[in-house]
């Protein structure tokens, strides 16, 4: 399972299995979706599985996920959805009830997000597998201009932004699986990004140097697979993450760091420190962003790795997610 | 499953729950691929997913199929498949040596197509709950020029081709699973008809007005959704239909129609009568075509139906798959 979970296992398996086969002439670092060009056309496209359990949890649902979460690949790669396809595998004797719902969760997410989705396709499988349904999105989108998207770029004294609180999904699905005997005030972040990306970008473009959802194995993976990649540190301020109360309280009590949870309506971003406070405040101002914050800067040390300085003025390394404490989350 | 079988249920779900909600747009008969503009640049765009049991049968596999399958549904709609994404569902406790074999026939069959993969996902589901695995692709093309595929262009007197001989990879998959006590000398057609369907458009492409491979389902239902469609009738020669005598005694045995069993790696096109014999004897000169040849015509009787003229003189409708005798064949 812990293949699947985002972290340390499934970038093993695909940077020792899938990429040399699959890739083999693909250069640089691995991103949430791939940019070419089609008869001169740059497009971005990217691809993603769910297989979230439970089908429905506060917030949102498999459906709605399966949209969004294609939708904030793109969007984080610098790239506006325009074009989504979709399949389903069902288990055999799925309620026809449950499935419209997803459809219809499938069809108003799109349209909020301002995607068209074009084509599908359904397979049925045996009663007993695919738990009820699996559905899979890719996404094509044309490329949002005036974004200087460019990890190569990143240097010690650049900002790393989180557009609001973190861990709601992860903590959401965790509770609603209802194998804990806890309750909380709390519901999926899931949502389309794509309009706080816009903003971002129109405010402060040429200073956007990255973006990442950070989704299964959440901020503290999505930030080491970063520094490894450039080779720099990162430094967070624990004090300065955004996060809601239930979320660190359920983290405490089950002894998860908030920073393995994931997030599915949320995204990090690595800016020019002088275009860091335009963004902040930019974001602020939308609906949606008004927890949008600066937790961290990139210096040169710890090389390659991410720094956690805690509330109590100590500090600790963080990892990649190791295992899969929440599997199934999207 | 009867749902997922490609047939009459398949097309009901299709036409009844997913397109009024996820297509409100569209206009028109369903298609494999659908085209589309990003910036001005018209492309098409299919997506599949694989289920087939077992994962691996004489002449292929699912990585091999779930490339081939997009590969050839974006060929029938006359488009070349230029990228390919790629997701799994794994089930945990999979051999890591089945996974690496199919992602090298996946890379292998992408190589022989000529198409790349750009970007891919993957997801572990608990044991019991995926049969090894479960692959999503997702293919985008760019527009075959010279051919004027229009459905509403067909007319009485139009000619039905088939690239070979049919029903080899229903029959495969079917023995593969050694249910039966049957053997044969068969193996599946899985291939990429895009070389075949590149001649045919050289040789003939202002003549063709309509192309499917006939997968699920089988050559009957997917003449059927044509003669719904085109509100017109198809006579079909039952003695030109090219088949290997594996697959006639084998259908005959278990009392299955040839014709609704399904295929991987053929195609069949309606073609206006001017240009029939070049079309065939094109493909007849390419390796794989050999056995292309006219199976029937466009006629203003039966509306809406297709008629089987048999062997013994005497004539049959043949309606769509109803229900499913072959599970998961792809």
């Amino acid at each position: 399972m812990a293949h699947g979970a985002g972290g340390k296992s499934s970038r093993r398996l695909v940077e020792g299995l899938f990429a040399p086969l699959l890739y083999p002439d693909s250069a640089g670092p691995l991103t949430d979706a791939a940019q070419l060009s089609i008869e001169g056309t740059r497009i971005a496209v990217t691809t993603d599985s769910f297989v979230v359990k439970p089908l429905q949890f506060p917030g949102g649902s498999i459906g709605e996920l399966a949209v969004n979460g294609t939708v904030n690949d793109l969007a984080v790669s610098g790239a506006r959805a325009e074009v989504m396809t979709v399949t389903y595998i069902l288990e055999a004797g799925l309620a026809t009830e449950v499935l419209e719902a997803e459809v219809r969760a499938m069809a108003s997410a799109a349209q909020r997000a301002g995607v068209q989705i074009v084509s599908g396709d359904t397979k049925v499988v045996e009663h007993g597998k695919a738990d009820g349904m699996y559905i899979t999105t890719t996404g094509i989108g044309s490329l949002i201009h005036g974004m200087k998207i460019d990890p190569g770029l990143i240097r010690p004294g650049d900002k790393v932004l989180v557009s609001g609180p973190i861990g709601d999904h992860g903590v959401t699905i965790l509770l609603a699986r209802g194998e804990l005997d806890l309750e909380a005030e709390l519901t999926s972040d899931t949502r389309s990004v794509l309009p706080l990306v816009e903003v971002l970008a129109e405010a402060s473009g040429p200073g956007i140097r990255w973006m990442r959802d950070p989704t299964r194995g959440g901020v503290a993976t999505s930030l080491n697979e970063l520094a490894r990649d450039c080779g720099l540190g990162i430094v967070i301020d624990e004090d300065a993450i955004p996060m809601h109360d239930a979320v660190r309280g359920a983290c405490e009590l089950l002894g998860l760091d908030p920073l393995h949870i994931a997030n599915e309506g949320q995204f990090l971003a690595v800016i020019a420190p002088e275009y860091s406070d335009a963004a902040v405040n930019a974001l602020n101002l939308l609906p949606g962003g008004e927890d949008a914050r600066i937790i961290g800067t990139v210096c040169e040390h710890p090389a390659a790795a991410v720094l956690v300085m805690t509330s109590y003025g100590g500090s600790r390394i963080i990892d990649m997610l190791v295992g899969d404490p929440l599997p199934r989350i999207c």
